[in-house]
C-alpha cells in the first residue's frame, strides 16, 4: 500500500466509524456522537497504522495499549474494536442496552477497554502506570491515551502530566481531540493550540500541534512520537466537534444528544463512502506486536513469611504495615508500592528501601497516584498505594471508578481518627471509612495490633479487587499470637462469658480502649463481650448476631470515625433487621488539636465513654 | 524609616518569628518549625510591608485577605498575626494544647486563619474565591496565598492556576516558598525555579523569581505584583527549609520535627537579635486599608417567591434546583452559582440565564470549585456549586476541609443513582449520601419532586454551613401542593393507616417506587406505610421511631445508592438502638448500562422489589 493508497483507506475507515457513530447512538436514543466524529480520524490512524495488537488476545503482554480517557466517546471505541475484528460489527447495534457490553461509558466488562472511563481525567494516569509496567518489566509496547479538551482543565491531568516527564515515559503519547467545545459552552483555550503546546512543553513533554483531520499530519505525528527519547509526546490536534456533518461541525447544543431518526438520514447522507472506499477501509488490519510472547515465568507464589511480634509489644499498625509489605516483596516479584511524598509516615518507606526499583514515588498527587495504581494492575502488578487516610479522600472520585472498573488495587490510609492528636483535623482521616465501604465489593480492613496487620496485608495481596487498610499513628500493644489468622469477614471475639449484659464492637484504637473498659466494668461486676471488628467490609454478621442475642440484645459500638457511614452504621446496617439494639459511639463533631487521649475523651470514644454507656445500659 | 532601615527591620522581624515558630514547636513537642523557617522572610516582608489589614477587625471588608495554604506552618502564621497585634505573644504558649485556638494546622477557630488549610494544595482556589468576590464587589482589597512547593504537585492547584488567568484576577498573588524539600524527599523540580517559571508563564501568570531570604528582592517583588495589569502574579521564592540554623538549613530528616530542647537552643543561639533589632522589628505596624468601610446596603433578605408547580406535573428535581435558585436570586443579590461545565444537565444555566454576573463557570474541575466556593463564603457570598453528584466527589477532600473551616457552601449533586439510566455506572452518584454524611454538621437532603425541591433549596441558603441536595435525572410527578413545608430535620408521612404491617421509608426517585409498592400491597390487603425522608441528614428519629413501633418495629428502607452509609444504614444507625428492625433495599452491586426502570428493578429497588420485601416479612 502507498503512502496515498493508505491515507485514502483511512480516510475511508474514519468515515466508516463516523456513520457507526451515528448509527448507533441514533438506535440507543441516547449517547454521544459529536464527540466521536470528531476523533475519528485520530483513531482511524492509531489503530490501523500506529497501534501493535494482537486483536482477539487483549491479555497478550506485547499489545500496545489504549486508554479511551474520553469515555463519552464510547461508539467510537467499539466501532473501531469491531472493525478491527474483536467483535462483530452487528453488535454494535446494542449499544446502552441492558443485556450489552457495550455501556454507555466503558468499562471492563468489554474486553478491550481494560479500565472505567467517563469520570473525565483519569485515563493519562492509568496510562502513565501502564507505561511505568513497560518499563518496569522491559516491555516493548507503547501506550496511547486520548484525551478530551475539556477534560484537560482537570488537575489531575497535569499531575499526570508531570508524573509522566518525571519519570521520562517515553512510550507514552497522549492524543488531545481539540475539538473546542466542552458540554456546555467553549473550553477554557478553545482552538490555542499553541497554548496547549506551551504548557505541555514547560511540563517536559514534547507537543506535537497538527491539524486532527489531516490524515498525513496525523501519521507524521505518530510516527514521530515514536522516535522521541527520554520525554513523552502529546499530539494535540485541531478538530471540530461534529466534524464531517455540516449542521454539527463546530456547533453548540449537541453535546450527548443522538440524532433524531430524520436528522441521522441526513447525516448519513453527507458521511458517504463509495463501495471502492468501502473495499479499501476493510483492507486495513491492525498489526500485531513483533516478537513472540515472552516466557511466562510466573511460578506459584509463595506463602510469605510474616514478620512475628511479641505479645505487649508496642508498635504501630502503620509501622506493621511496612513490616507486612516488605515481607509480600520478598516472595511475590509483582508487589510494587506507591506513596504521595509521606512514606516515612505511612512506613511504606521500609518497602522503598528494601526494593527500590519497586517503589514509585508519587509526591503529592493522590488522583495520579490512584490512577498509576490501576494502570499497574492492568499489567498484572499488585500495587499498593498509601497515604494518610484524609488525603486518599482527594483522590475519591479515582477510587470510585477503579470500584466500577474491578481493578486490583490495594490501599492503605495511614494515620486514622483523632487519636494522632496535635496535628489537628485536616490531617483527621475520619470519614474513610464510610468513603469506601461505599465502593462496590470493596473490602474495608482495620486492624488493632501488629500481629493484625502484618496478617492483613497478606490477605489484601491475595484478594482481588479493592482492598483499603486503615493504620492507627499512635503505637498500640500487641494482642494477638502470631499463629492466630485473620480471614476477611470475620472478627475475634476478645473478652466472653455467660454473663455478658453488651457487646461491645471495636475496631483498631478502640479495641484497646474497649479491653480498657473491660477491666474497669469487670472490677464493678459488669461483664462485657468484646469483638475486634478486623474486617469491617464484609461483616462478620452471623458471629455479631449471636453475640448481641446472647447479651441481650444489645451491641455498643465505638470507632474513631465520624457517626455517619462508619462502624457503627456498619454494624446497625447489618444486625438490626434482628431488632437488635446498636449504640454508637464515634467521634460526634469537628475535632481539634490536643494530646490522643484527651481528644478521645473529649470526643467520647474513649475507656471512660464506653464505661459510662455500659453503665447506662445496664441501669447502674 | 528609609528603605534600608525597612529592610533591616523586617530582617529583625523575621528573625524574631523564626524565633517563635522554634520555642512554640519545642514547647508543643510537635509541629513543623523548618517549613516556618524557609517562609518566614516572605511573611515579615508580606505582613508589615504590603498588606492593608485593620488587624483588630479580621471582617473588615477592605481588608487584604491572607490564605496560608501550607498549613503546616501554622506556627508562623500565629506568630506573625501576635507580632500584629491580633493576638498577645505569650498566647503562642498555648499551640497545639486542646484549650487553646492555635491548633496544629489552621481552622477558623483561630479568626484571622478564615478558612481551615492543612490538606495541601487548597488555599489558592479559596483565593481565587476571595480574588474573585472583589472584584464581583467592585472593592480594593488585595488577596495573597503563600504555598509549598511540594504542593504545587496537587491536581487542584493547577486547576486553581488556569482559573486564576481565565479570570484574570490580577488582585491575586500566589507566593510558593520553594524549599526545595517534601516531608520524605526532595520535591520534583527541587530548587529549579525556571521550569516553576515556564509553567506558570504557559498558564497566563506573571512570574517573579528570586531569593526568598532577601528582602529586598522580596520587596520588589510585592511591589512589582501591585502593579501587574490583568493576570495574576506568582512570586516564586528560592528558600532554605530550616534556613537560620546551620544544622537544619536545606537538611533532610527534619520535616515535621520539633527541636529537642537542646537542639532548640542551639538554633536560638543561632538565631540571635540584638535589642536593637528587637526595637527596630517592634517598631513595624501592619498598614489599615485606604478608605472607609463601604456603606453596608444590606437589608434584611425578603422571602423568595418560589415557582409553583401543579400536583402530577412531570418536573425533574434537577430542573427545579434551577427554578429554585433563581427565585433565590431574585431576592438575595448574595446568592452565586458555579458549575463545572454541566450547567446545562444540573439546570444552573437556569440562574446564569437569569444572573449572568453572578454564574461563575469553572469548567470541568470541581476541587477548584469547591475552593472558589469556600473563598467566596468568607467574604460573605452564598455560593451554590453543582455537577453530577458522582463528580463532586471529586472534590472530596476540598469538602472535608470545607467541613473542618465551617464554611458556609451549598452544593447541589444531580443524576443521582442507576435510574440515570443509559449513562452507565461512571455519571451515576451512588456514593453521594455516604460521602456528604460523613462531612461534620453537614445537612444532605433529597427531594422527590419539584415543589420539595424548591423548599429545600431555600431552606439551603437560610441554613449556616455545608448542605448538599442530591437531585434526580429524569422527571418525577409533583406529589406536594406548593403550601407544604420542609423544614430540615423532617420527614413527610405520604400513606398511612392503623393497620400499616410495615414502614417504608423513601426518597427522591424512591418515594415514586413506594407509592407504587403501596397501590399494587393494597389490592392485596397489605398496608404499608410510606414515609418520604427528604431530609437524610439531620434525620426526623422521633417520627421514625414512632412510625416503626405503630408498624411492628420494622422499617423497610429504600434507596437509589450503594448500601453502604446511605438511607438504609443512617436508619438503622439512628433507630436501631430502640431494637427496631430495618430492611436495606439498596443497589447491591455494580450497575451498568440500561432503562431506568430497568435498572431500578435489576438492582432490587423498584416497586417490584418493594412488593416483593414486603410480601415476605409479612409472610405472604
Amino acid at each position: 500500500m502507498t503512502d496515498r493508497q493508505k491515507v485514502d483507506a483511512l480516510a475511508a475507515m474514519a468515515q466508516l466509524l463516523r456513520r457507526h457513530c451515528v448509527e448507533m447512538t441514533t438506535l440507543a436514543g441516547s449517547g454521544h456522537p459529536t464527540t466521536c466524529l470528531s476523533a475519528a480520524d485520530l483513531v482511524a490512524a492509531l489503530f490501523f497504522h500506529t497501534l501493535r495488537y494482537d486483536v482477539p488476545n487483549p491479555d497478550n503482554p506485547l499489545n500496545d495499549r489504549f486508554v479511551l480517557s474520553k469515555g463519552h466517546a464510547a461508539p467510537l471505541l467499539y466501532a473501531v474494536w469491531a472493525e478491527a475484528g474483536a467483535i462483530p460489527v452487528e453488535r454494535l447495534k446494542t449499544l446502552r442496552r441492558v443485556d450489552s457490553e457495550l455501556e454507555g461509558h466503558p468499562t471492563p466488562r468489554f474486553k478491550w477497554a481494560e479500565v472505567a472511563t467517563g469520570s473525565l481525567g483519569q485515563g493519562l494516569s492509568i496510562a502513565n502506570g501502564m507505561a511505568l509496567a513497560a518499563k518496569m518489566d522491559k516491555l516493548p509496547y507503547r501506550v496511547y491515551a486520548l484525551l478530551g479538551d475539556g477534560e484537560v482543565a482537570e488537575g489531575g491531568v497535569w499531575e499526570a502530566i508531570a508524573f509522566a516527564s518525571y519519570y521520562k515515559l517515553d512510550n507514552l503519547t497522549a492524543i488531545v481531540d481539540v475539538n473546542r467545545l466542552g458540554q456546555s459552552g467553549p473550553t477554557m483555550l478553545q482552538h490555542d493550540l499553541q497554548t496547549y503546546a506551551r504548557r505541555f512543553d514547560a511540563f517536559g513533554w514534547h507537543p506535537i500541534p497538527i491539524d486532527g483531520h489531516d490524515l498525513t499530519q496525523i501519521l507524521r505525528a505518530l510516527d514521530e512520537a515514536k522516535s522521541v527519547k527520554g520525554k513523552p509526546t502529546v499530539i494535540l490536534a485541531r478538530t471540530l466537534k461534529g466534524k464531517g456533518v455540516s449542521f454539527l461541525e463546530d456547533k453548540e447544543g449537541w453535546h450527548g444528544k443522538p440524532l433524531p431518526k430524520a436528522d441521522a438520514e441526513k447525516a448519513l447522507a453527507e458521511l458517504v463512502l463509495t463501495d471502492e472506499q468501502i473495499v479499501l477501509a476493510h483492507s486495513l488490519r491492525v498489526h500485531p506486536p513483533d516478537g513472540n510472547l515472552p516466557a511466562n515465568p510466573q511460578s506459584p507464589v509463595p506463602d510469605p513469611q510474616l514478620p512475628r511480634y511479641e505479645l505487649g509489644q508496642q508498635v504501630a499498625t502503620r509501622e506493621a504495615y511496612g513490616d507486612g509489605l516488605v515481607a509480600l516483596g520478598k516472595v511475590n516479584p509483582q508487589i510494587v508500592a506507591l506513596d504521595g511524598d509521606v512514606k516515612n509516615s505511612t512506613f511504606s518507606e521500609k518497602f522503598m528501601a528494601a526494593f527500590p526499583e519497586r517503589f514509585i514515588e508519587c509526591f503529592i498527587a493522590e488522583q495520579n497516584m490512584v490512577g498509576v495504581a490501576v494502570g499497574l494492575a492492568t499489567r498484572g502488578k499488585i500495587p499498593f498505594a498509601s497515604s494518610f487516610a484524609c488525603f486518599l479522600m482527594r483522590a475519591y472520585d479515582f477510587i470510585r471508578m477503579a470500584g466500577i472498573g474491578m481493578a486490583n488495587i490495594k490501599l492503605c490510609g495511614s494515620h486514622a481518627g483523632v487519636s494522632i492528636g496535635e496535628d489537628g483535623p485536616s490531617q483527621m482521616g475520619l470519614e474513610d471509612i464510610a468513603a469506601m465501604r461505599a465502593i462496590p465489593r470493596s473490602i474495608v480492613l482495620y486492624p488493632c495490633d501488629a500481629v493484625s496487620t502484618v496478617k492483613l496485608v497478606a490477605e489484601m495481596a491475595k484478594y482481588q479487587g479493592i482492598a483499603y487498610l486503615r493504620t492507627t499513628r499512635p503505637k498500640t500493644p500487641v494482642i494477638y499470637r502470631n499463629e492466630e489468622e485473620f480471614p476477611v469477614g470475620g472478627c475475634k471475639i476478645l473478652r466472653s462469658s455467660a454473663e455478658d449484659a453488651v457487646t461491645v464492637v471495636a475496631a483498631g484504637i478502640t479495641v484497646h480502649e474497649a479491653l480498657k473498659a473491660y477491666e474497669v466494668l469487670a472490677n464493678e461486676g459488669i461483664k462485657i463481650r468484646v469483638i475486634d471488628l478486623y474486617s469491617v467490609k464484609p461483616l462478620d454478621e452471623a458471629t455479631l448476631i449471636r453475640c448481641a442475642l446472647e447479651t441481650n440484645r444489645t451491641i455498643v459500638t465505638v470507632e474513631d470515625h465520624y457517626p455517619e457511614g462508619g462502624i457503627g452504621d456498619a454494624v446497625a446496617g447489618a444486625v438490626s433487621k434482628e431488632g437488635i439494639k446498636v449504640h454508637k459511639l464515634a467521634v460526634n463533631d469537628i475535632p481539634r488539636s490536643g494530646k490522643p487521649e484527651e481528644l478521645m475523651d473529649m470526643f467520647g470514644i474513649s475507656a471512660n465513654a464506653i464505661v459510662r454507656t455500659v453503665r447506662q445500659l445496664v441501669g447502674r
